[in-house]
């Protein structure tokens, strides 16, 4: 993760330190102070907290250990606005973030400010080394953070009866598809594949080390699974049915009363879906999006094929550009994937794999706080890959590995069928 | 409740109307649109929700039935801003008010001005019968959001570790007091007394029908149990000592790990207590506040005394005058009572009575929307009686009867002794 | 409570003791140690821990402190069984009791006959004073818990699917009624009446001290209300109309999915509900059983009456003898009561009061550990007053006061309506 | 699973089922009714309902469905006694398998020998093809339950205050252990390894299909981590470090309160541990036991080391015979592990490994009701390897994989270290 720079980038550094500080004040347009501090569950967080929260990163993992006399904005910041690093101190109750009407949003602004006015007052030539690294790692997480923000300030606005739209809705494409013949699975045929990061850009502690591992010749599905194709799921019993789920999925099946995606509500026509553009009728060309790990393994077993393992899917994503529908195209939703061959592998949904999130062979937390990065989370998650329409344009890559737990489904998360040769 | 006014009270109730809704907007100054939408607790409403309640209250049973050609200011205000008149329709679940950001406050402030314009073009003289009875019903239902709001807006920012003050903090007086000759007890005769509202004055349904019953002589403490006096309490083991307790008491006492008012916290010299003028020192003269009945009764039994009945607190605040610590005063803490004879009945904090809230005889709910106003709360909640701090001034009376579970606290509850003779 | 006992009455207390210890081992035939092991929620206690607590009554309140060289019979025991006494010391968690398997059933019927040869070698002379008033006590807490056990093991039983009977399964008299007259409410003028115990029979703390109260001129059903008019509350939509429910009731209503009585189920023909005999058809002239005090209120509230205070309650009963059908009858359910007059007063059901559990004036907590045996549960719970038809013989008067939580049904507890005059 | 056996094989597998029926059976010896009746969490079963169960098991799959005429024992059974086969039909509730009193233990024993002479009665012929396969994984299963029913008997009498026995007390032998020289860590050279049962022995669905995968050279422990090492980690501080902890593992740390190994309390002289034999102390030298794989990982990471794969601890347990402190030998704790080499890879304690229990490569669900043997529990489990001092003789292999939740600590469940070489 951490590494040095060539003296050329060490500028580019900062640029992009502007670009994306900017990218995330962007996302809070629109917000008010209130709609920037409610939490609607304790699994995310307010978009305020997000903003204080990577200005936290700043503040604490740069400025204040290596640039002498940096003044902390507040001394309290570091107990409100800490995470989960244990390594840091104690820090607020996850669950009571949305308590925090002070500070405001225009006081967390100014924070904001602060921290960018003293990173940019540092000398280009500083971000050599550790404080290189750990700047390049604060812009990574920094987007992270963005498209938590977004699918947070969805799940609260979709509590809201009044159903706000973050931005304007707009139409979403229609696709005259040419039906006359059945997506062409595509085939790979496996071997000893070194699976993992190489090289020199920027990756997570936990897409490496690089490492060789045997995959059998297998099949992906071109595209990911659309709505209509859900709504069929459904229709046939899909969710009624426990011989298709995991037994703990069942259990959740059962015990919150799923019977479709979260966000899915029914409408005088069929089905509404709230969205970062207000509710909006299900699109039925577009991917399925805000199902769990269980959900989606139960289709799969319903389609008669599974989930592929995150290293099929790793291999398979070399194979196309990384390209797609992300943040950046201002979508904000997943639209549907046509064309020729593997499609759709980059933005839309992520979708979930079979694989659990664990650590690859050879891998080492790193010392300090930054060792709290991803290992501590290597316990009960699913992997998922390929970003999402909230992902930032450049965050993603093929060795890029997200995880939640397997019931969660406020993120952008969907699936793709694989299948044995 | 209901009644016919005489007419020259007509015009003083439109007067009314604009005094005690502006001192509730008043409230709000201050307050951030978060402030104003954050929910700390279930029981607790955000102040924004206080603002909006007491308004649709007006529209839906004044301006809605009443006035033709009332425009409702938005259609999606009776779901949301409904509390718990199950005649009105379905409403918005209480626990999920706090994720309510929109509509904003300063929507919200609209809606009061719609309303309140649309209330004072009305005739004055339309305002006799049931309009009357129901656009003063209204002011008095107002009158209690105003002291929740406060409570709640306490509550709320108690959880906040910044610990903002709602008003400027200003000292409290410190009262050198003789302490030469100890507090004298007040005695009453007893004997078959009438209890319960009588007159042409407003009164809430539960505090009818008056009636008689027998009350035995008893002696009432002639002031509230001190701050010093709890003190005593919590150093001799009151929150340890499962035999002072009531069992289900006892229960909360482990559960929730008490040991202490709420909003107490250990300081360096001593005590601090949250306040509506952030944390200050425990002022040891000041009547305890923030406490349970359960925990009142554990103190009388500790004291060897016990609470009055709400009859007997009833016979004797009809010896003094209705005056006393209110929110007029805007000190909005209780303060120190002293002097001679029965002090500190009214303002303050309520005191617990140890009479369950029942239906004195001959009660009978109204009919529709207004019959759920008292009646559906006569199981498992305690009186108080007197007002506090933060009542507003003219709202309380001797026959007032407020009343909460055993086990809150976030109200400004407090206690005062009594015994048999 | 406790009192001198006159010469003679001495030995009666010996013979007394010998009757319902015998009577409280008879309930345990034919239960397995399987049986006696269960407890099927927390607020039930296996039958294994009836019969081993009452012993435990005695042993530790008259033969370990009165009986020089008395030798416990386990020195665990005091730790197990144990039920609230906190004075006694600590205690087996509640919850828990049906995880002791060990000591068996008959290792618990040995306990027994250890305590009981102790106590009968005692000379009759020994239980004058504080002895006597304690063995008294014992005897009728040990009635107490005659009907807990019965109570407790029908929830046991309703739990398996199995359904099994307690004692064989008889067919319930039918009545062939004179329906040709509406059963007349008996009035009762009311006045200034004493409330409470007087005399020396025995009576529990809680019964006294006799005092003055206003009751006024009241009207009582002549009967209890029937399974035939609650199914008519059904029928009328009563469980699905919240106008008619407290506001906590309706509350438990939803969360707890109440759509019938306790123990009630759809048969083929109609209902069906477990008693002590088993699953039978609902007997629809006898009186509805296993209610709440919610559900007792909400009937009231649909009939357009209320429920009785227990001072009304007491002034009516006294009008009548103290005979009904009790456990002695060894039907265990519930039969119809006809007749002319007030019926029914005395056993088939507890019949909730409008009146919460609380002191009468002058009411004064003993010392020691008999002074946790009333008192501390004067707190949410409300009045029940007759007995019922597993109440044994001679253990019910007048005054005596059964209470529990409003949400309580396993208790063998129905309603008796009641209306101003 | 499933196969043909050879002809001189079919005798064999009745002469298995007596005597492995048998022996569940010895297990319940000096089990009253109500031991075998109660059920100390929802995770655990009653040993009666483990005793029908595996009853439930041969009459369901071989008896209803393939003998003609055969009489079910009991029609209600089917409902009470299916574990989770959802394709069978509805069954009892689990949490409330304790309240079964009915049928008694005896009345179960019965069930039993009813569902053995049917057995018995069957031609050896017949088990050939899938009857056979039937009855071989009924063995299996009844012998999973043999272990279940010895940890959840273990877990009920931990929860008794007198603590009792299940078989006597014994003295555990103490070792005299040549001290001198630390334990040799074993190095493995890893490589392209086969993974998962080959061969014609059973083994269960969730082992095969064997398949290649890469392992890199590793080393292992050559014992498990002892209670002795246990305490060192404990007395270091290690359950109060988060930064030892997976997150999901520090939440149910700071949730349960624990600080030890589930059944260890302290006593006068250090630890004790509640046994199978009862209380005892805990024995220094032997294998540290009912741990989580939270504890296990957190013991890792302190100790600087890690857990094995799945895959590497197969490897490494082929090079050792598949011999050890099973049930058999009827101690029924861990024992100490000495030797030179790698020792106690099989019995004394299940050991945790790094690898959730997913599906091998190729793993198909089988059709019908036995496909929800073990695919279904593919999700949020852990894989452990080698069975424990409760595991039946001849039950284990090197490819068998037990799985349980992270947070599990009833089973003899530790952990063995390992590391990269």
């Amino acid at each position: 993760m951490a590494k040095n720079l060539p003296a050329q980038e060490l500028s580019h550094l900062q640029d992009a330190y502007q670009r994306i500080r900017g990218e995330t004040l962007g996302l809070a347009d629109g917000l008010s102070d209130a709609d920037a501090t409610a939490q609607s569950m304790p699994d995310a967080s307010p978009a305020k907290w997000h903003l204080a929260h990577t200005s936290w990163f700043f503040e604490t993992f740069i400025l204040a250990p290596h640039i002498p006399g940096y003044d902390l904005f507040h001394e309290a910041y570091n107990f409100l606005f800490n995470s989960y690093y244990e390594a840091v101190g104690a820090r607020h109750p996850r669950p009571q973030r949305g308590l925090l009407t002070r500070p405001s949003l225009d006081e967390v602004k100014a924070y904001r400010l602060h921290v960018d006015e003293a990173i940019m007052a540092i000398s280009a030539e500083s971000f050599t080394g550790q404080m290189g690294a750990l700047l390049e790692l604060g812009l990574h997480h920094e987007q992270q953070h963005q498209e938590l923000l977004l699918t947070d300030i969805l799940h609260l606005f979709a509590q809201n009866p009044l159903k706000p739209a973050w931005r304007n809705p707009v139409p979403l494409e229609v696709i005259d598809e040419d039906t006359s013949s059945a997506p062409v699975w595509q085939e790979f045929p496996g071997g000893v594949l070194t699976v993992g990061h190489t090289g020199n850009e920027f990756a997570f502690d936990c897409e490496g080390p690089a490492h060789d591992c045997v995959v059998r010749p297998f099949a992906l599905a071109p595209r990911a699974v659309t709505n209509a194709e859900w709504l069929g799921f459904m229709q046939d019993g899909g969710y009624e049915n426990p011989k298709l789920w995991l037994a703990d999925g069942w259990d959740v099946v059962q015990r919150q009363g799923w019977q479709a995606p979260l966000y899915w509500q029914r409408a005088d026509d069929g089905w509404a879906q709230m969205t970062l553009r207000g509710l909006q009728p299900v699109h039925m060309q577009a991917p399925v999006s805000h199902i769990s790990y269980y959900e989606a393994d139960a289709y799969a077993t319903w389609a008669g094929a599974r989930l592929p393992t995150e290293q099929e899917w790793e291999q398979a994503s070399l194979t196309v550009e990384v390209t797609g529908n992300f943040a950046g195209a201002e979508r904000f939703r997943p639209r549907p994937q046509t064309g020729p061959g593997l499609t759709g592998m980059f933005g839309d949904v992520w979708e979930w794999t079979q694989s659990p999130f664990t650590a690859y062979p050879g891998f080492r937390v790193s010392d300090g706080a930054m060792g709290e990065y991803n290992g501590k989370f290597m316990s009960g998650q699913m992997v998922l890959r390929g970003g999402s329409c909230v992902t930032p344009e450049g965050h993603i890559r093929p060795t890029y590995r997200n995880f939640f737990h397997p019931d969660k489904r406020w993120q952008f998360s969907g699936l793709r069928l694989a299948r044995d040769c």
